[in-house]
């Protein structure tokens, strides 16, 4: 198994003035295609700190991953002291300075002496090619065919050319594989339950074949990857897999790769000619957010009534006065008006509501905090759906938020 | 100056499971008092990964703070590995283990002999109290008076004990002094912009000071730290130069440590006895929902329309179609006319209203992406102002939501 470090360079990050979000989408990345980290390490921007590094990180593992130090300032001295390390030196490259020049021209930025620096790069290392800024990466082999690739800092210049060059690469070169990824998003079942549910699939699952559990808020991604040598087999036995683990939990499963719940829900509402309201009360606001966080989502969502108070309850969506006193705000009878209201006043195809003890105060023995009602009013009927969250406000809302939005996707879906 | 690493143990960290906000939290804390961190580090839940870090981290810093590594399975041997590491072994604490089989039993939870390993304790080393959780943190000194302080991996049993004794244990044995911080928050001018207003006053800081600036979407913090031997003499001077930030930026400042703006302009309504509706367009309830994030926000926030389609704003807004159709939804006069309908309507002392055009796509030459009108109606007057933000369509959303709120504050104080 290859075994590798990933090595931070930057005092920005020591002192605590950047996250290290880089060092964990790495880690996924290569564990992902079977290579195991051994290491992280934060260093700074000093010569002998990278050196010392350097020389350690190559006594643990065979490839060491490098991001940041790159930019054109006098502060960033990763390339010479990689060029120095790997016994090369620096050449002009005529071609990376007309597209440098290029790039600021069109940008209406001045070209400057530091940034011509930027078309310097090390004689003895395989360059690659950054599509989405100014520095480069560098792919240095030593003596005993150990590599060490240095990327920038900038996330998304470091993953755009991770995933676009090195990981072929690596897959290629050292493994003499192909890589594939397929993300399975569910919603509303927990990781455990689902494990459950699917133990004897993931016994069976062929050795090329990881299976990751990447949990966030209501939801669980699964994420199948393989490495093999042949890149037909591998697609067809990925199809195959993700084909049964639908047989088994395809009412949870929402989409796939990074379509997140209100897309899915929105490109419904679009393929239906579908239109959309929401009437809220514990979620606020949220759940308008949700749908309206789409892009385009103005060509199915009309809008919403926040109904905070329960004169604006009463007033604007029709809830009766005696069912908020019989029953109260928080109550299947009420969420049920609320939906039905929205909907007829504001003329859609369908309507969610909330209502909730959202917390952290305002709980009872009856109905303690994360106690959360939710409606959908459509044509023919309306459903209703009682949830039972947390203490966390936040939280809640949250859930509250994504649990309506998963009733419409069920019911367009009949599931 | 001390200076000292930071170390991360734990498998999960290795696989991208998760992710170590607590290494920039600890750079930061550490950085404040005047302790520079010489490196960062993450390793396996292995003996000799542990061992190694330590060497090596010796070598280059005084001080040593781990985290993670601490919980009772087996996979967890921070414990053991630094028992073994200063010579020293394991004795049961007795009154702890009374305290765990306590905190147990009033959490209803069965106490097994894994828990039991959690009272026992190295016995030269200074046991750290953990009043958020079961595993105690451990402060070892070596024979040359390096020092190396274990934590729990869990943020907030972490920042617990090392705010309420790591931190001040430090200070007062190693720098002799006592530490304070004092965070300043603004709103809506960017970092260059304040830094070269309050250049002079940050020149003559005394030395004693450190001043940080903490970006954030539409704000900047300023973190006034101060490390020194007499407490009071620290208090009275960051006192004083709090007070001359003030007269310098008083108009952009909103608050002070950690109240969030929605939290400010909540207390603000609540002292004046105000509540409050919003009408939105292009934040689609992201403005409620900022509000209604706010624990007890129902006593001055009554409700909010959401008004995507024309139809709503015309219907349920009272804006006029001829508004529309002279000037557009996104418009000085839209705006004015939907904050001026829903505080009408929802018999409010305020109301917020949005429109504007968030993109990615609906841009024109003469209203690009990023053009955002927002309104105040008030009881005299209604104010509005002209946002130029940028093509992200989150952050246009986040950022309207967030100068409507800034608006109301300025308002209500006369600003």
């Amino acid at each position: 198994m290859i075994k590798a470090e990933i090595l931070a360079i930057g005092d920005e990050l020591l002192i605590g003035q950047v996250l290290n979000t880089n060092a964990q989408w790495l880690a996924q990345e290569l564990n992902s295609v079977g290579i195991s980290i051994v290491q992280m390490s934060t260093v700074s921007d000093q010569k002998q700190a990278i050196v010392d590094a350097l020389d350690e990180g190559f006594k643990r593992a065979d490839f060491i991953f490098i991001t940041g130090g790159l930019g054109p300032t006098k502060d960033d001295i990763t390339k010479i002291v990689l060029t120095e390390y790997f016994n090369t030196e620096l050449v002009l490259d005529a071609q990376r300075l007309a597209d440098l020049k290029y790039y600021f021209e069109s940008k209406g930025r001045e070209f400057n002496d530091l940034n011509t620096s930027q078309a310097l790069y090390p004689k003895d290392c395989f360059v690659v090619n950054n599509e989405c800024g100014t520095a480069n990466g560098m792919w240095f082999t030593n003596l005993e065919g150990k590599v060490a690739i240095s990327m920038p800092g900038v996330p998304y210049e470091m993953k755009d050319m991770m995933k676009k060059v090195i990981l072929p690469k690596i897959t290629k070169e050292f493994l003499g594989k192909s890589i594939q990824h397929r993300t399975i998003r569910t919603f509303g079942t927990g990781e455990s339950t689902i494990a459950k549910k699917i133990e004897n699939w993931e016994d069976q699952l062929p050795s090329f074949l990881k299976l990751a559990y990447l949990p966030n808020v209501g939801q669980v991604r699964l994420r199948l990857s393989g490495t093999h040598e042949d890149e037909s087999v591998l697609k067809a036995e990925i199809d195959k897999q993700v084909k049964q683990l639908y047989s088994l939990i395809s009412d949870i499963i929402y989409g796939e790769g990074e379509a997140e719940i209100e897309e899915v829900v929105g490109q419904l509402l679009k393929d239906n000619q579908a239109t959309i309201a929401t009437a809220e009360s514990c979620t606020g606001g949220y759940l308008a957010h949700k749908v309206t966080s789409v892009a385009g989502s103005s060509s199915y969502f009309k809008g919403s009534v926040i109904a905070y108070a329960n004169e604006v309850k009463i007033n604007e969506l029709g809830v009766l006065s005696s069912t908020l006193e019989t029953f109260g705000a928080v109550s299947e009878q009420t969420v049920k008006e609320m939906a039905e209201g929205i909907r007829s006043k504001y003329k859609t195809t369908f309507a969610l509501s909330t209502s909730g003890i959202a917390g952290p105060d305002g709980g009872t023995e009856e109905k303690p905090v994360g106690s959360v009602w939710i409606a959908l009013a459509t044509k023919d009927k309306t459903i209703t759906k009682k949830l039972v969250l947390g203490t966390d406000r936040g939280r809640n809302i949250h859930l509250g938020a994504l649990f309506s939005l998963d009733l419409l996707r069920r019911y367009i879906l009949n599931l």
